[in-house]
């Protein structure tokens, strides 16, 4: 296990309009303020969603999309350092319509309908995504 | 896209009582403690949920309730000003006997078993609700 | 309703190993850092889910299993007391291969795949847990 330590520093809400891509702009705030260590939570709803499931015995993800409005009822994440460039990593819950439960790793294609998020951001030393071979994610 | 910067403030626990109203008892106590902008999470268990769909096309909320026992597996939202008052804001996740997930956007009428809520306080200027015709939403 | 107040402290990131187990390893860490009063978030993957359901009649846990490679999509909880020890309560949120949304309270169990965590310190009095006769449970 590796652990880091932080003091709490601003906290940043963003809320993102519609047909903004979830993914990317949150990327591209995080890196216009050169945030490289933040906790990052969200909620909002979408137009449609670009998700991810990683197959852990191939070690590859595998890409797929719901493409009908969703509410996101929970989504969680970090910024840290990938390439030497803050880097965005996220999940979300969504749920349709019916009140059905889904979710995945958020991926950029991701259309935001409305979107609340908070980004605390993490005063100390950032953590550093480097390839991992028992996974093969890139990982803090 | 809005932003809004603040430093954390004071973190609230609350643990609610059988029976409270989950989206009522939040509201009353940040009324009452005049928190204006804050970041909230929670956990815990529900007797019953009643939760919204946002239709986007037709711009109306579509009320639906659950009617049964359910895990609340992750909860995320904030408190903003709306004419004036503070106001909650939440989505929530749950999961019900089968550990099938569910959710949507709380509503009042969603009945606390038992409930954890972290309601961190943002110092500054907090963010105002205001119609937004796009979404025919008020968002901050 | 219950309320407690905190200064925010200390955030802890933690990234659990493959095969560590989710529950038992977060508890290990916050143990041994003396950490009592904390909130905590996290989301990851791992390689299969050690869940409970409260049966809200019966004020018993009905344990199941999720014996397949799931995302954590949205993981919340928090640290308190109990018997004089830091314990560990803790929710998520699952997604599985087609998407499907899945949850429940996290045991004992849970096998890491991988896993990333924020541990955000209370500093304050820390709650502690003691039996609930309404609810069966221990709460703060």
């Amino acid at each position: 296990m590796r652990s880091f330590r932080f003091d709490p520093g601003t906290v940043h809400l963003l809320r993102l309009d519609t047909d903004d891509d979830l993914y990317d702009t949150i990327t591209e705030y995080v890196k216009r303020h050169h945030i490289d260590a933040a906790w990052v939570t969200f909620l909002g709803a979408v137009k449609r969603a670009s998700l991810r499931y990683y197959d852990q015995d191939q070690k590859t993800y595998v890409d797929f999309s719901i493409d009908e409005p969703l509410e996101v009822v929970a989504g969680v994440g970090n910024v840290s350092v990938l390439d030497g460039e803050p880097f965005l990593h996220i999940h979300a819950a969504f749920a349709d319509e019916s009140g059905t439960g889904r979710g995945g790793h958020v991926n950029a294609g991701t259309v935001v309908f409305a979107l609340e998020v908070s980004i605390q951001v993490l005063d100390g030393e950032p953590p550093v995504r480097l390839p991992d071979d028992c996974t093969g994610l890139t990982l803090w």
